[in-house]
Parts: C-alpha cells; sequence; structure tokens
C-alpha cells in the first residue's frame, strides 16, 4: 500500500532556516502578517489535507482516467471531493488577491503547499494549478470588468481556468496559429479554431471553465507578432455572473496518455465562441509570457514533487523487504536475511534521489521567494533585479529539477525490482506521471535555448555575472569555516567550471549561432548542479551550526546527504562542461538524410 | 504511424567488417556454412518477417494486452500469426542442435536476428526468447530422454519453455525459496509452490508450455545449496509425445504491468505437478546460471533493439516536423518553419541515441562471438579464455545496455514534444517496454554486484586485466596511423582511468567489503562507456579505410558518430571515477532509520 507524508519538517527548515523566509517577508508590504506560526499551520493543516484526502485518489485516478462521453468528460471517482477539500479548505487561494476573495499570501507559500498537492496527485493538481496561472494572467492583463466578473469565481474554485495555446501543427513555434478571432461591434470576438493538448479542457469539476486562447485578429501581423489572448468561458454568465449560455467550447476527444491519466487532456474545437480581449491586440504572447514563468516553477517543483512520493515508497520498501546479507555481516540475524537497505547500491539509489529532492526544494522556494520580491518589493531596483533573476533561473528550475524528478523516480522504481514494474506498487506511475513535466510548457530542449539564447546574453550576460558573483560572495563568506571547506571548495570549482563555460558560450555564440544550441542543453545542467551545490552548501552551513553533538538526527543527515552531493553528484560537472565546449560542428555535421 | 526499418546495413558492418564474423566462424568446427551470403540472406528474410508481420502487432499488443480470465491467458490478436511466422520461418531455431531439428548456426545468428524481433514486436519475442533459454539448460543439463522427448517440439516452437525462479517474497536471493519437490518412486518429483513473474506462464500461442522450475527436495540442504531444477510440463506429454494430462500447472493471475503488456506476468501455483530433475539434485542455481549468461546477454541487447524502434520514428518525426527556424538561417525557405532536424539539440538527442545504439550493438555482436567460440573453438584454452571473456562483460551487457537503451528511447520520447507522451505515437509504448530490461533477470544494481564482486576478482583480477591488455593492445595497433588519433587518445584515457578504478576498487575491497557495493554501478557504467569507446575507436578505424572519398555516406557518418561518442559521451569516465573513489563511508553514514 503506497503512503505519503507531507514533508513539513523539510519545508519548514529549507523556508525557516535556510532561507528565512519570514525575514523577507517582512519587507514586502502586505506580507507582513506572514509569520512563522502562521507558515507552520498552513503546512500542517494542507499537508493534513494532502495525505488523507488527495493521496486516496491517486493510484485509483490513475486506473479509471478521465472519461470523454459524447462532447463531456468526467474524472476518476473521488475527485470531486478531493477538489472540494482543496478549494473549500482555502488550500488553492493562498496567494490571491483578498480583493477576489484569496489570502493575500506570499506566491511562496502557494507554491509550498502546492507542492504538497502535487506530491499526493499529480494528476488532480494540474485543474488548479492552471486555474491559477489564468488568474495571474487575468489579473495582470485583463481590464476590470473582466477581472470583477471572473476572478472571484475562479480564486473561490468555483470556475476554473485552462491554457489555450497548442495547435496540432504547432507547439513550440506559436506563430503558425491558425485560430482566428472575429471583431464583433459590442467590443467581444468570435473564436475560432482547434487547440490540442489542453488539460481540463472539460472536466466535471467546476460549473464553468474559462479558457485563456490565443488566436490571430484577421489583418494583424504575419507570425507571433500577430498573436493576441481573449477569455473564452466554457458558459457565458448570465446577469447574475451564474453560467448562462452554452458558448461552443467543444471538447471533440481526450488522448491516451503515459501517465497523469486523470489529467484529461483535451481537443478543443472553438466554433464562433464569444470571447473577450485580455490585453492589447497583437500583443497575447507577451501576456501569456507573463505568466509563463510561473507556470515554468511550478512545473519545476512537480519534478521534484513526484520524485518525493517516490522516495518515501522507496526507502520503506527497502526498509521492510528481506533479500541477502549486508557485505559487512548480517545485521537481522533473526530474520531469514537482511533488508536490503543494508546494500549500498540500494542506498545509492535512495541517496541520490534524497540529495537531488532536496537540493532542488531548496532552489525552487529560493526562487518563488524572488517571485514575491519581484512582485512586491517597495524598492524598484530591488524588484528589477529580483525579476531579472527570476527570469534567469526559471529555465534551470523547469529543466534541471524535472530531470532529476525524472531520474530520482526511476532510480527508485529501480530499488522495488520487478515490483517497481507493477502497477499494484505505485511505484511505475510516478515514473509515468513525471515524465510530463520534461515535456510540457516548453520542452526541456526548448527551456535550455531560452537559457542560453535569452537569458545569459541579458543585459550584456551582467544578469548572469551577479548571479556568479552571489555564489563567490557566499563561498568567500564561509573562507573562515574550516568545517565548510569540504562543502565551499567543490562548490567553488563548479563555479569556476561554470563561469568559463559561460564565457566560453558568449564568445562562442557570438561566431556561431548554432554553438548556443549545441551546448544549451548540457549547459543548462552544469549550472543546475552547481546552483544546487550551492543550495547544499547553505544546507550544510545551517546544519553545522545547528549540530550540537547530535550525529543522528536531523542536521546531520543533511550533512551527510551535503556531502553526498559534492562527492558523488557534483562531480558530473566536468564532463558537462567537456561538452560544452565541444562545439557545434559534430551536431551540424551530418545532413538531415544521415538520420 | 510508427515504422521499423531492420538495421540490416549496419548488422552486416558489424558482422563483417568490424568483427569478421565468418572469419571466426571458419575456426569453429560445425559453423563453416555460416558463409557471408548465408548470413546476409538470413538478415534480409528475417528483417522483412520483423518489418512486415511483427511490428504491425507490436502497438495494438500494446493496447489490447494479455488478458488472462479463469485461469487461462490469451495473448493479443495477431500474435498467434506472427509467433507461426517466426517459428514455422525457422528464425527461432537459427542456432539450436539439428540433432533437435535447429539448423546448427552460430549463437551469433541467434541474437542478431532476435535483435530485430525484438526492435518490431518486444512483448511477443519474449515467448521464443525464454523458449530458446529453457532449450539451452535443457540441452546442456537434461538427461538424453528428456532431451528426445521435450527439444524438437521446442525448437520447431509448437511448445515453449519458461522460467521459473522468483517467489513473492525472494527474487534476488534464491536461497529463501519455498517450492518444494517431494521424490516419487518412479523417479518423477511432485512440485507445490507458487512462484511469480513467469513471463509466458501461461498463453495461446503454443500447445504445450515446458517449466523449468526451481524448488528444494526436503531434507536438502538449507540456502541456494539446496535448490534443484525441474521440467515441469503443463500437460504431460502421451505416449505419441502429444499433449495428454493437465499437470496442475495453474496460472492463478497475470500482473497489470508499466510495459511489455502483451507478454502476461503470470502467478503460477504448481500443486503436486509432476516433474523430472534437470541436471543434479542441489545443483539446480548451476543449470540456471549456466544460461544466465546467454539470457543476460539477450537483456541487454533488448535494450539497444527498443531503442532502434525509438530512434527511427524520432528521426522521421524530426526530419518532417515545421517548428521554427534554423539558427544559422532559414533552410526550409518555400515553407512556413525548418523541420526540427536543423535544430542544434534535437541533433543533440538523436546523436547520443545513434552512438549508444550502434556502439551497443558492437559491442553486444561481439560478446556473442566470443559466446560461439566458447561453445565451439578446438582449443581448451581459447575456450576457457572465451568464456571468462563473456562471463566479465555479461553484466555490462545486461546493465550497460538496457540502461544507455532506456535513455536513448526517453531522448528519443523527447524529440517528440507533447506528441511523445501520447500513446498514438508510440514513443512512450518504446520507454515503458524497454524499462522492464533493467530490472529483470537480475536487476541492473545486482548486475553491478557481479562485476565488482565476482568478475572482477576472476583469476586474481586477471581476466579483468587480459581484458584491459587487448585494449591498449588495439591502441598500440593505430599508433602508426595519425587520422585515428582522435579516435586512440580519449580511449587510451578511459581505460588510464578505468585501469585505476579497477586496481584502486580490489585494493578498497579488500580492506572494506562495502566498498565494493559502493562503487558498483559507478563503475559499470564507467566500464560500460570504455568498452564502447573501444568498439566506436575500431569502427572508426574500418570506416576511415573505405571512406575513399565519399564524405557523405554510410562510412563519413560512422566516424562523425565515432567523433561524437568520443567528445561528449565519453568524458562522463571522469565523473564516475570520481564517485567510484568517493568509497563507501557516505553511504553507510545513515542509519536504516534515517532513510
Amino acid at each position: 500500500m503506497a503512503t505519503y507524508t507531507a514533508p513539513v519538517d523539510d519545508l519548514r527548515f529549507v523556508l525557516h532556516e535556510l532561507h528565512d523566509a519570514t525575514g523577507q517577508f517582512a519587507e514586502l508590504p502586505g506580507f507582513e502578517e506572514a509569520s512563522v506560526d502562521l507558515i507552520d499551520a498552513v503546512l500542517g493543516e494542507a499537508g493534513k489535507v494532502c495525505e488523507n484526502v488527495l493521496f486516496a485518489t491517486n493510484q485509483s485516478g490513475d486506473e479509471i482516467g478521465a472519461q470523454w462521453n459524447d462532447g463531456a468528460v468526467t474524472l476518476p471517482a473521488g475527485y470531486a471531493e478531493a477538489y472540494k477539500a482543496l478549494t473549500e479548505g482555502g488550500w488553492t487561494s493562498l496567494s490571491c488577491d483578498p480583493e477576489f476573495g484569496g489570502q493575500g499570501l506570499p506566491e511562496t507559500m502557494k507554491f509550498v503547499v502546492e507542492e504538497m498537492v502535487v506530491s499526493s496527485n499529480m494528476a488532480l493538481s494540474l485543474i488548479p494549478g492552471l486555474t491559477h496561472g489564468a488568474y495571474r494572467a487575468l489579473n495582470g492583463f485583463a481590464n476590470d470588468e473582466l477581472k470583477q466578473r471572473y476572478l472571484p469565481k475562479m480564486v473561490s474554485g468555483q470556475w476554473a481556468g485552462t491554457m489555450c495555446l497548442t495547435e496540432a501543427h504547432c507547439g513550440t513555434d506559436l506563430g503558425l496559429m491558425r485560430s482566428r478571432a472575429e471583431s464583433q461591434a459590442d467590443g467581444s470576438y468570435k473564436i475560432s479554431g482547434q487547440k490540442i493538448f489542453i488539460t481540463g479542457g472539460d472536466q466535471d469539476l467546476t460549473e464553468n471553465i474559462v479558457h485563456l486562447v490565443l488566436a490571430k485578429i484577421p489583418g494583424g501581423p504575419n507570425g507571433i507578432k500577430g498573436v493576441s489572448l481573449f477569455l473564452v468561458p466554457k458558459f457565458l454568465p448570465d446577469t447574475n455572473n451564474d453560467p448562462g449560455d452554452y458558448n461552443n467550447t467543444n471538447c471533440g476527444s481526450i488522448e491516451k496518455k503515459m501517465g497523469i491519466k486523470g489529467a484529461p487532456a483535451c481537443v478543443m474545437n472553438f466554433d464562433g465562441s464569444t470571447g473577450w480581449l485580455v490585453g492589447e491586440e497583437n500583443r497575447g504572447v507577451r501576456a501569456m509570457f507573463a505568466m509563463m514563468n510561473h507556470e515554468r516553477l511550478w512545473v519545476g517543483m512537480q519534478g521534484l514533487a513526484v520524485a518525493e512520493t517516490a522516495y518515501q515508497n522507496a526507502a520503506a520498501y527497502a526498509k521492510e523487504r528481506l533479500q541477502g546479507r549486508s557485505p559487512s555481516g548480517p545485521v537481522n540475524t533473526d530474520g531469514p536475511a537482511d533488508p536490503i537497505i543494508v546494500h549500498p547500491d540500494v542506498r545509492r539509489m535512495l541517496m541520490t534521489a534524497r540529495a537531488q529532492i532536496e537540493g532542488a526544494r531548496a532552489l525552487y522556494i529560493g526562487v518563488s521567494l524572488s517571485i514575491d520580491k519581484a512582485d512586491r518589493h517597495p524598492n524598484t531596483a530591488v524588484r528589477e533585479a529580483a525579476d531579472k533573476r527570476v527570469a534567469l533561473m526559471t529555465p534551470i528550475i523547469k529543466a534541471f529539477l524535472s530531470d532529476m524528478g525524472h531520474e530520482s523516480a526511476v532510480n527508485c522504481q529501480q530499488v522495488l525490482g520487478g515490483h517497481g514494474y507493477i502497477r499494484e506498487w505505485g511505484m511505475e506511475q510516478y515514473v509515468r506521471d513525471v515524465r510530463i513535466a520534461q515535456i510540457y510548457e516548453g520542452t526541456n530542449g526548448v527551456q535550455a535555448m531560452d537559457l542560453v539564447g535569452r537569458k545569459l546574453p541579458m543585459d550584456g550576460g551582467q544578469v548572469m555575472r551577479d548571479y556568479l558573483a552571489e555564489l563567490r560572495s557566499f563561498a568567500d563568506a564561509q573562507r573562515d569555516s574550516s568545517n565548510m571547506t569540504e562543502f565551499v571548495a567543490p562548490l567553488e570549482a563548479a563555479v569556476d567550471t561554470l563561469e568559463q563555460s559561460f564565457e566560453w558560450l558568449l564568445d562562442a555564440g557570438a561566431k556561431d549561432p548554432a554553438a548556443v544550441g549545441a551546448a544549451a542543453t548540457d549547459f543548462l545542467k552544469l549550472m543546475g548542479l552547481t546552483s544546487i551545490a550551492h543550495m547544499w552548501a547553505g544546507m550544510a552551513a545551517v546544519s553545522l551550526d545547528k549540530l550540537d553533538g547530535d550525529n543522528t538526527g536531523f542536521y546531520a543527515r543533511k550533512i551527510t546527504l551535503a556531502r553526498y552531493f559534492m562527492q558523488r553528484l557534483l562531480p558530473q560537472t566536468v564532463s558537462l562542461a567537456a561538452a560544452v565546449r565541444s562545439g557545434p560542428e559534430l551536431l551540424m555535421a551530418l545532413d538531415a538524410d544521415a538520420f
């Protein structure tokens, strides 16, 4: 029987001890009330809902899957009750504006609660997760009338939101889009076209669905500069703002997928559906991308969230399953064999997952704190710097964390041997579910291109240089602490490698545009590893201070994992740097026909 | 629509040009007739059956899956016809003894044909694959009466074979087994017990099923030394050697699995079933392991075989899918966008898969040639050396090739973006199917332990040292060829690293048994990469000789891929060596409760 326990202690450690979240919130107007006690209460209560209500629907939801019948989508049994527990408990509106019924807490609080929601049921989590993305886009770009009409119901969870970007012939390249929006005399538009892969395009959890649809207004510029964003509800709100006339948003079918089977990926056919412009004409991609950083942080977090559940179940199995004997002599002398946790290679898989998950958690929470700073800090320069830091780190979070999440889930599945391959045990579902995080919201290859092609060159490379300087400044501050040397020395070596690769890349990219793409993924991994090494060095520093003679507890464990990351995972930076520098020639040498 | 084209040209290159297979066969009595023409005819004809008959059942077989109803298992529609095409065409009996109706060709020919069978339908391939394993065990250990009674029908494919090892509480640790065999007055035994994960334990392709069952004879030694091997047919052969009385081999259920859904993983309940001893009492594990090298080579090959199909479909997609523009300017100027094959990062995924697949193919065929040598060479010393080489390389083939196969399949799935996650496109099936190769026939962690714990120490390390010497001798022989330097130099660096790690490990393992397990997986990967670098250097040497001004064809492509492997994949050896040397202390530092 699979289990999930919310990692409240670790979230508290990262928020309070590593990042001093409340100290950061204190500088942000409106967040003064986000105290340690409040945060802990939120984590504890939300964790219970995830453990007790959501997780119970995870495996059955995968077995049943979302069902399409005659245009209507039914979600698996139990989803409606679980969704109700989430929304009525206020767990999906933590960071929403109190003007619309939200609780006005930091985005960071939304992210950490969402991590637990994803861990306990990733498929279900997508519905409120996408609704929040739509909320952010509307709150940022829609006019007041639209906001007043739609946001309260979205914040309460009565109505859900979707993002409708992809068409069958264009995913990454949105400029090829064919969906059309015809302007009407009343200021509205008639939207027509087909979108695919629309998560939650139809479902039976909410009484209405608010689609955010990218489409072209005829006569506008070609390509991506002619794309606008529209709000298109499933049912047009009536005078009481209740769902009224059906708006021809037809779900033509749902995809059979590898995983997240409880979340319907819909083919949506808009046929003269009424929509309203969100933001300016032909600036739809800007509005969509404004929430993209947020969405991509969310997706990266999904990687570690699913890996967390996979880890917990693999560790439980490893402590129970009796096979063979410890290489150092029997430990379970009364039993027929020892639990497999005695084997170094089983520990390797578990500790690799643990070092990845906890490092990733520290990193995403750090970036989400920067989102709050970018949203709220009174000082413009601080806001702008935070915004650029978020922009720089977004592709790292999205791609590196989802890659690590997948790797961790595969490793944890491996711990169970043949049982890991059998559906009953649940492990293979985590692998299938988490795989999508490497693909959607821009594939990880697209993230890598975003990092090296757009983010590194920001301000002539200064944003990246500021980040490197911060890593060096952390290392400098630890120089007098001799028991930090084992963490700081490998971190500094990695920062050197990262900086050299960065400067090489700026130079090579200026000479040959293919050099950027050729290095992209390996550079992203190199930077991801270095960023996480920074987090682990920080966690080691905090833990060394708290250790106080306890060599077996929480802080001792953190220090061991920090060492493990430095010694066994961080050395990958060396081979990644070699791949970065191998350049584009080999990749471009073959004709397309030779593939 | 997914496609598969048998890689006949590449198989011919590896067999004839890289390994001089016919030259090797010429030294093996009985294989004189395995000429280039014969080999090519086999490859061509078998390839057509795989392309035209087997592959058509691959995706539908996954959708339908094996079905259990009231104790009987039905395989997906089309499997029976495909199995018939395989067996009646003689494609499953290539290497079997002519005395029992086989064609007496080298095992190598069986492996290369089997690669194509796996590529076109991995789930179905398991039935004849396991039958061949059972054939080898019986041919090696059963008495003449059992051989005469069972082998002709197994060779013809009328009867299938299984391997019944695992019980619910013991997979890796067979000494914990509970199945019992009671000796009968007529020399037979009554077998009782439950086995799980029995692939093909029941199916409707063959008229009888021959189970090879491990069980304990009461009163024998404890643990693995008291395990014997028995032949237990589903139906007892009657006087005409046709299937007669049912032998109480009951299939209690089949597992719901992540993949290979067309292959039933059965719970088998033996209830006083009649069986006959194969080999000696209490020596069952020896008989089972005698075929294990062969089985593990087969499983490792499955990794690249499935990856081959994944690659072909990813490459086809990348050449067709239009998204964005080449970084060096548009190439498809009349179209709305360029095919995604123009992007260096897409090429990176495809070339990584290609370098892994072709390198892996060269390696497994090399080892399968050693199997033939170990079986047949007239010189005892050559036979023994070949046998030890196979033993050394078996865990590399099983684990490294299945790991690379999974990684390649995941990379190829990634090329398709969202479409890779949708079942319709077939890519996610390859990922799900190939995943099992990392798990069954001994998990890859068990393989790594086998390598470092049993294989490296063989003859005091001499078997490994002989292998290292062979790698160095290859490098020495190329030293005067300046255009080989770019391949030989990185190979030699990898061999240095491998040798240092090996000597370090022998030394560290002598001091602390946990050091062996702690290094096992990373050492295996280090050795796997080096072995494949050897193959690529060899393929580069052959190709440089044949190049003859053609810079775009088959040989030029091989050279580019060899460079790619050396520059972008082989550098991983450096970080793996660092992980090997990090030692066991960190892995063993935490109490089990800290996991």
